[in-house]
């Protein structure tokens, strides 16, 4: 008896001492190369305000608020509560602005690979170390990107960070327009346009230029010797539609704003290979919040001045931007882009489809047109995606076209703040799903109204 | 024998057990509490880049350059070699530029409290939910940090956010000029003066305004109805004095430069309290690559007026940068400020006595003087410790100052860009440990000389 009981003993002892050396050889490898120290209480951080529930309508943030010890909820539009579940039924759909929230999910699902962690001391300095204000690396991703969607040349050309393509905007009409001419340089846009171009070039009063309005008014009046700044936005702001210059001659500026011009949005027919073409990180990857814009640029000399405007407005981009847009882009450039871009079109796509759909039945309303493209990014003819839908109101006793949508719960932005008739009115449907939701639901209860004055008819 | 081999047997057991119950409690805790999941892959990240040793006089970087799968060592001035071990005995001391890494040592002992974790979908959004563009976290957490200090007053007051205080300083020109005027505003500074004040007015050439050199040379003309925009910077930029507004009148605005006003540089003799005063992260927290600047501003329509400027210019400050500075504020906040503003003054201080010290055996060379002045932070006289030194080349045949350093390999700033004589250089005292020890090894190389040459005659 005691000898089994001494095999058992045995056989117990050696079980416990397995067992002990796998915990211990499992311990020494977390305490090794796994262990975090100083990092660690920032993703305890992160991870503990990712996990506050808001019902799949709101997200709490790292800086939002804090009430009893909790991060708080920020909702989305037309969900209320502590955690977003409750929807507000008489809720107006807000389709104006252009934050790009559709590719938030991409972003949740590639959570690991798009964190990032900033120590205190992560670059302190004005500069890199070779005295740059740019991020080689960063310049690096990008150049990378546009080669490998094909909607950009960047070969022979420079390339100029601001904090977003609205800084690089001013900057190119401010390094464009001659110093000491006698007029200041004319500054169009062919209208319907993004009133960004206006806003920004009336604001800045400058005695080196003035807006214009209408590129199309000035067209047989180019080839004098007057001085033009012409904004040509592909794929445009509001309709979405492939745009080339109007104006053309020795004393014509042409700034190619391309902000839009990815697979998200629009079929790639061929690189663009202007002069000077402006893109923002905002249409690329979502992140609007994150002030990143960058413009490839031909000319040495317009190359320098448009870095001495960033260099004298803001002294260079942030370096926490630089840094996390490169992250950003080292996602987007996982599996040369299909994974961003398919997520994206897609999107975008059945946004459009339901849009389309809910107004194939309405006389009342119209969207723009699309002829289906090839798109040598994703190797075949695709339909349209487009970020805004471009509205009008085709009834004579509607044609402050705002103001009915208003009525009917749904806010746009005017067709004369584009430079169009007030029978227009640009619908945003590039935000987050309950955004478009939302309209969508404003949009199908609209036409239902219309087939039933119809048919009291 | 059995009996006392069970007893053996029984005691290992029991061991045993006591481990496997002590390992497994710890395994699940780690498993439990402390695991992390999606922020793992970027914690590590950080560290992995953090270990990499460069010797004390370097750094790598998270987006650096790597070279064999290694991040590369960005070294200080005046080393070199793969992890910046070499010193490069004819190195030039480069005491131009102001950029504060004196404040490095800091985040690197605090590396727990201000590492960050930044989720991929953090902020996308141009604005915060309540539409503002501004973190009201962050204006909460500056508002705190100048009553803490005590160094202005923010009671009654608007804030604004701009790319660093560089671009709120020509959105406050733009914003106190007159629109409509016949002249445009007079912009003015006493000299010496901080360059960019001229730099930046003279480029963007504005309709409303115009650089007009020394403030002094107008004194007795300000009481007509001219339109007068006064830099004050106090602590004035080179030469570290506190400073008051030269004019006075109903048509003169000031600007209140208070970049230095912190501790680390000045006594703090009383709150500041005027209309308008501009601030910046840089030379705070020493991160002048986080773009962070603001302006505390009395009047209400002044700040509508300089938050549209900042929306036209880059529509708001990026959402990384107000999340960074937030999370330095709060490491700057802990025991009331006394930990950062401790190590910055102290350093600041040995530094300025180190110089003096060298100098003081000099005839050929002078730096400014200061009284000693009661702090209301420190609650106590102190001595000075300014952000840069105001040197004088004594003789006349050293009146070219910038040049006598050059040769002696040393490279200030030319007085004549701050308004002042060709005898003056400013010598930056903020920048790194290496930074400072190379300049005043020159230093003390080119006093022993000026007294070689004294025993010589």
């Amino acid at each position: 008896m005691a000898k089994s009981q001494i095999s058992i003993y045995v056989g117990c002892l050696a079980c416990s001492v397995i067992l002990n050396v796998l915990l211990l050889s499992n311990y020494v490898y977390v305490g090794g190369k796994g262990e975090l120290s100083w990092s660690r209480r920032a993703a305890e951080e992160a991870e503990a305000v990712a996990a506050v529930s808001c019902s799949g309508h709101g997200r709490a943030y790292l800086d939002g608020l804090v009430v009893d010890g909790s991060p708080v909820c920020e909702c989305n539009s037309c969900f209320e509560g502590p955690d977003c579940s409750q929807f507000a039924p008489d809720c107006v759909a807000d389709a104006d602005g252009g934050d790009p929230l559709f590719l938030e999910p991409f972003w949740i699902r590639n959570a690991a690979s798009s964190a990032m962690l900033v120590a205190g001391w992560h670059r302190m300095s004005y500069t890199f170390t070779n005295q740059s204000l740019i991020s080689r690396l960063l310049e690096d991703h990008i150049r990378k990107l546009h080669t490998t969607v094909g909607n950009a040349v960047t070969q022979g050309r420079f390339i100029v960070f601001g904090a977003g393509s609205t800084q690089l905007l001013n900057a190119a009409v401010h390094a464009l327009s001659p110093d000491n001419s006698s007029a200041p340089a004319r500054v169009v846009a062919s209208f319907p346009f993004y009133p960004v171009y206006q806003l920004q070039t009336d604001f800045f009063r400058s005695v080196n230029f003035q807006f214009r309005g209408d590129a199309s008014l000035w067209k047989n009046k180019s080839d004098c010797t007057l001085n033009f700044i012409e904004f040509v936005t592909s794929p445009n702001n509001p309709d979405g539609q492939l745009k080339k210059a109007v104006l053309q001659g020795p004393h014509v500026k042409t700034i190619h704003d391309h902000a839009y011009y990815w697979p998200h949005f629009t079929a790639i027919p061929a690189p663009a290979d202007e002069d000077l073409m402006i893109f923002t990180l905002s249409k690329l990857t979502g992140h609007a919040g994150t002030r990143l814009g960058w413009a490839l640029i031909k000319d040495e000399a317009l190359y320098q001045r448009m870095s001495t405007y960033v260099k004298m407005n803001i002294l260079g981009v942030s370096k926490d931007t630089q840094l996390r847009a490169l992250k950003l882009l080292k996602v987007a450039l996982e599996g040369s882009g299909k994974e961003i871009f398919e997520f994206g079109y897609t999107t975008m796509k059945e946004r459009w489809e339901r849009l389309s759909d809910a107004l194939s039945v309405s006389k009342r309303f119209s969207i723009q047109e699309f002829a289906p493209q090839y798109c040598t990014f994703f190797k075949t003819v695709r339909g349209p995606s487009p970020a805004y839908a471009w509205l009008k109101c085709e009834r004579e006793e509607d044609k402050e076209c705002y103001t009915v949508l208003k009525e009917a719960g749904i806010i746009g932005r005017e067709g004369n703040l584009h430079g169009a008739e007030t029978s227009y009115v640009r619908l945003s449907l590039l935000k987050s799903k309950d955004d478009f939701d939302a309209l969508l639901h404003q949009i199908n209860k609209l036409v239902a109204q219309e087939d039933g004055t119809k048919s009291i008819i």
